[in-house]
């Protein structure tokens, strides 16, 4: 078999039926995502995109085609912001891969650590507790958006595939978790906190082996292990395997759960969001939905 | 261990960490579906409730239970249903079962096949079609809703426990079927359809295994075995595959899918239902969504 175009086939899409060249495959994940960004509006005139990056091949595919977008246009700015949580030789790996995409494409990146900000690495602060991806995943997002609108950015674009939308769709679902399961989606803003940097997720469409094979079809620098040190999560691995089973017999059902959810989260915020008084954390003033915003209870509960 | 009033441990609930004997297990069950048919009024006044039973255990605990009520009262009568779609040795078996109880538990019970209402029974109908359950699904609802409507019934009761309907919701949800997804619920009610008995699910809070050693507690006569022959519909499969393990790793999963699907369709199907015109089915002239029903469809396609 041959691509339409006659030239060799470097991707298969089950769910589409199509084989696809090297050319015509990453020429069509980037009309898919250009196409992702105009129907939801993900950019606008004027911004400056922060790319949240790890190094590893989501966030490095993302902040690869906002480049593209944002080199040709004089109205728009990007930059790219790595967190490195002191998690050894894993993070120092990937911040590196993560330094040479940014020197390749020209990218200014800033690098702001746990040690530096919180006083603790990610070890330190866990000292032995299990939920480390629930203390680093908070600790993570509040330095990202403290950090993107202190470098004033409008956006703060993180390279979630197809894969991880639908898995924390599915998790927030079966644990009911009505305050995150509303918070998802292509694009999340909260005019009235002005201290939220809007986030936005270009890559929710792809999925992630199609990621994987874009990053490689142009050769771009990441760090091509997936699993943090850390990364036992179970609830996520639970879903996780249940997605792949489901995807393998059901090719597009990745997809079905994405478009269900843009379907019901609508009229579910109309519904439950309630106008309240936007809350600022008392000790460190960022947004919080309490007095004390999440991160400072656990910076507080590791006596940090 | 022994259970709180003293008595030898007969059922542990692992999400409830409690351990229970034989006598306060039944007691427990029969409080917390009483307190279900209370909570969302799914009996009232003068109610000719149909039962549908399969002689299998969940249908046999909804009878029995239902019974219980209805009995102690003179303004409500009760009756069964059993559907004989002529699978062989399985549903001779399972009828048999249906009797037995019926003629114990002193209520009439009426027996309608396949074979007489559609002029073939289910193998005759499927000729080695796949998707034997969505036929079988598809007539069976029909006739238990035709034959309890020609009955007399104001409601239609069936015995889907919680494994049952957490399985559907997950279903419809992962395969973003909107219509299905907000037919779901303890009453399944439209007032707008006159032909349509509404339709009441008693043992929805209960676990599966709950249900099994209630009918075990109390002896009741039903058929032990799970399966229909026909019973290989692999999408039910995994997903009941994939909640047995999350039930197993997160006690208490089952509930909070049921709980947060309850919260979340109300206001759903405010957002969707749009008071179309009812139709009734050209051919049957039972209701319909389309000019002719699903049935009708079907029963056409088989060349019936």
């Amino acid at each position: 078999m041959v691509c339409k175009c006659g030239g060799k086939v470097y991707f298969r899409r089950k769910y589409e039926g199509t084989e696809l060249c090297k050319k015509c495959f990453v020429r069509s994940i980037e009309k898919k995502i250009k196409k992702e960004i105009r129907i939801n509006n993900l950019i606008s005139k004027n911004d400056r995109i922060c790319v949240a990056i790890s190094g590893g091949k989501d966030s490095t595919a993302c902040l690869y085609i906002l480049n593209e977008i944002v080199k040709k246009r004089k109205d728009m700015e990007i930059f790219a912001i790595s967190i490195d949580e002191g998690i050894g030789e894993y993070r120092k790996k990937t911040i590196s891969k993560a330094k040479e995409l940014c020197e390749l494409l020209n990218v200014p990146i800033k690098i702001y650590s746990f040690k530096e900000e919180f006083g603790k690495t990610l070890p330190e602060i866990l000292n032995h507790r299990i939920n480390a991806c629930t203390y680093c995943g908070v600790l993570r997002r509040y330095l990202l958006n403290k950090k993107a609108r202190e470098n004033k950015a409008t956006k703060l674009a993180f390279g979630f595939n197809l894969n991880d939308e639908a898995e924390s769709i599915l998790m927030n679902f079966v644990f009911g978790n009505l305050e995150k399961f509303l918070r998802l989606g292509a694009k999340v803003e909260n005019k009235e906190i002005k201290k939220f940097v809007p986030r936005i997720k270009p890559l929710r469409e792809i999925p992630e082996e199609e990621v994987f094979a874009y990053c490689k079809a142009l050769n771009l620098p990441h760090y091509p292990k997936k699993e943090c040190p850390y990364g036992k999560e179970s609830v996520r691995k639970t879903i996780r395997k249940f997605l792949y089973e489901l995807e393998d017999r059901y090719p597009g059902s990745l997809f079905q759960i994405v478009k269900f959810a843009d379907l019901l989260i609508p009229p579910l915020r109309k519904e439950f969001y309630k106008k309240g008084k936007i809350k600022y954390c008392k000790i460190c003033s960022e947004p919080s939905s309490k007095e004390i915003c999440k991160v400072c209870e656990l910076l507080e509960k590791t006596n940090l």
